[in-house]
């Protein structure tokens, strides 16, 4: 087992320790007793896939990044929630974490999201303090897009330090449990008489920006290891192929 | 009467005869058979306005901006229009066109445009041709935002060259006709699955990319000239003032 996957499986009891939900329902390469390497994987099911999937399946994961995260607190618009899992895919990221809201239950629009969800780790959270407590101790700093007297400019942050970007309820914005919770807290200007974006308009545009930071600051957005890549092809293969695992569980048995 | 204002009402007849509808309902510097010049509208109106409103007004006016153009085409869904004109307004665009979809009569949404209608001169378009030879005789280069084999990366474009954007319908994006009649194709290149975002993202994303362009090259977004200037200042704070038109007429009779 290698030092990364030891490292997600800590990772994992604390999420659990933590109250969260992982997003990832079953590990991906252990099919029945037989552990497969993610390389095997992508080899016993690339005969099942056109080449041109795999091709665009290695072209998304290459452009794959875990740097910033986008978190949405208490969202009741499902909508909402499902855009910015479509612009969060669009743009390359793979994690997203979702914090309930108090009274309310996310049920997904499946339509907004074009089928988003499908390519995204989605982390979900009962409580705003567990979330920024599980990303701060996996090295993030916690920014709130939210106006403050300490808000800064989001043109003052610099998107190369890993950084999960919060955007809150529709009416009421981020929580005070969670602001509290942050490092900072960032804005997008507005000149207008308008003071604010639609939410879903405004993670857009905070996740378009970091993108165009990380391009300017270090000519790239993506950044996920050679290994972390393989995993996240064949997991992405996985998805891909009708009954992968049913076809995997045939091939290991007829060796 | 300023050069300004002929050109102002060749503009407005220009378009009449095109079959576009003018989004000013009257000349707001004309009471009963008293023309008032800006300044004196303002004059005028200050003492039922809080000094504070006239700031503001006076702030949001210095930043407004008729170099690009948000222009969209065939929405169905109201509150993606809506939310579109918050983001224009919240960004500092005075002017926002709308085109009629073929089978669609637009609506308005209250809640989502959040009053950004009130402070934006939004004109309708029964046809995208009309529209589309209206911006390019008043001297915008019309960019669909749109994937087809000429589309650009919206990086590629100085948006300190006056610009109309055109985002198209949910589903069907830009129509041919408005293709045809564009000058040039765009697109915020998208490194995931999700080939689009949802049409108010992607409206809100590319007027911030022109906003940050027209920055990094220029230094400032707005350019209304002073008279322009003075002239949104006095119908900004006709609609601030409630019954403005009634104190106006009241205090001309009282001389």
């Amino acid at each position: 087992m290698s030092h990364h996957e030891v490292d997600a499986e800590k990772e994992m009891n604390r999420l659990l320790a933590a109250g969260g939900t992982p997003p990832v329902e079953t590990d991906p390469f252990t099919i029945g007793d037989v552990r497969l390497s993610p390389g095997r994987i992508v080899g016993l099911l690339r005969p099942h896939m056109r080449e041109r999937r795999l091709e665009r399946i290695r072209d998304v994961v290459e452009n794959r990044t875990r740097a910033v995260v986008p978190v949405v607190e208490g969202l009741v618009n499902t909508g909402n929630v499902s855009a910015v899992m479509r612009s969060a895919e669009a743009l390359g990221h793979q994690d997203m974490h979702v914090v309930r809201g108090e009274h309310e239950q996310y049920k997904h629009s499946q339509r907004t999201a074009q089928g988003a969800q499908h390519w995204l780790d989605v982390w979900h959270w009962d409580a705003p303090q567990a979330c920024a407590a599980h990303l701060q101790k996996a090295g993030y700093r916690v920014v709130a897009l939210h106006l403050h007297a300490d808000t800064v400019p989001i043109r003052a942050l610099d998107f190369t330090e890993p950084t999960a970007l919060v955007f809150g309820n529709e009416e009421a914005g981020v929580t005070d449990a969670m602001l509290e919770a942050s490092d900072a807290a960032c804005e997008v200007p507005l000149p207008g008489f308008t003071e604010s974006f639609n939410v879903s308009v405004a993670a857009g545009v905070a996740l378009y920006h970091a993108q165009q930071d990380r391009l300017d600051r270090q000519g790239h957005h993506a950044d996920l290891s050679d290994q972390a890549q393989a995993r996240l092809e064949a997991r992405f293969c996985l998805r891909s192929v009708n009954n992968a695992e049913r076809i995997l569980r045939r091939k290991i048995e007829e060796g």
